[in-house]
């Protein structure tokens, strides 16, 4: 890794939540993109979409958990080790997180969402529209992804 | 935009294809994901899941394209001025790309995929599992996405 292979981002916005700790994860939680003014003509026709992709960065990943190659995911010495890129882990070497979220609002460079896991503070990179071209009709996941699901509910 | 606020990424791989040009998007495309085989431990276990978002760097988008706020989606002018955050296109503050694809064969650090989006070359940010809760059962989009993509077809 050397400078010159740098790619370098800066935040469209911060998260507004009031969740803390494992509240973020709760899939009803209503939160805020607070987009910066300077770029609230960018969000012209976000409105139309029921659904957003939210691309935000992983601000509470240390250096050294960018260097983790494999984890039990969340944490569960009950789930296989399996490395970062079968995973949803924050361990990553490149810490951006991608969730689908519901638009409930946009007021000027605010936009109300639901189902945002991320944590008050969290830098936004990107929102990008969902189509129904980034769903597969029949994906296929192992037993474990499974058996975690049916965990959080 | 001060440089305390920046982020740093660095390629976790590139994208091989011999498609040029609007080939690209051909949703049949075959291409492969050359990960760097110092990161082939954190792909262990990717080949249990049907379906990837590959997450890569945008490295046409030229820093002027990074400015641009808002555009007409596939640069047609019959479809309605957009924010960028409304549209997928390449022109954005933070130039990522996100695509869904199908994973056919993993050998070693390689994994072979169908309809990755990419310029040969292209460096890859992320690898990260698909998901039903990617997904939404009922989707809204505008009008002007429905048209576009029935164009596309």
């Amino acid at each position: 890794m050397t400078f010159q292979n740098e790619l370098c981002l800066a935040p469209i916005g911060y998260v507004k939540t009031k969740a803390v700790g494992d509240e973020v994860k709760n899939k009803s939680l209503v939160s805020q993109l607070v987009i910066s003014e300077n770029l609230a003509e960018a969000l012209e026709g976000v409105e139309d979409f029921s659904h957003l992709f939210v691309l935000f960065w992983l601000n509470q990943t240390s250096e050294e958990k960018r260097t983790v190659l494999k984890v039990h995911p969340r944490g569960r010495m009950d789930m296989p080790l399996v490395g970062v890129f079968a995973a949803r882990t924050m361990c990553r070497p490149n810490p951006i997180g991608l969730t689908l979220v519901e638009l409930l609002k946009v007021d000027g460079n605010i936009l109300t969402v639901r189902g945002l896991d991320a944590f008050d503070g969290t830098p936004v990179l990107d929102i990008k529209p969902f189509d129904s071209w980034d769903a597969p009709e029949n994906a296929r996941v192992p037993d474990w992804w499974i058996k975690l699901n049916e965990l959080k509910k």
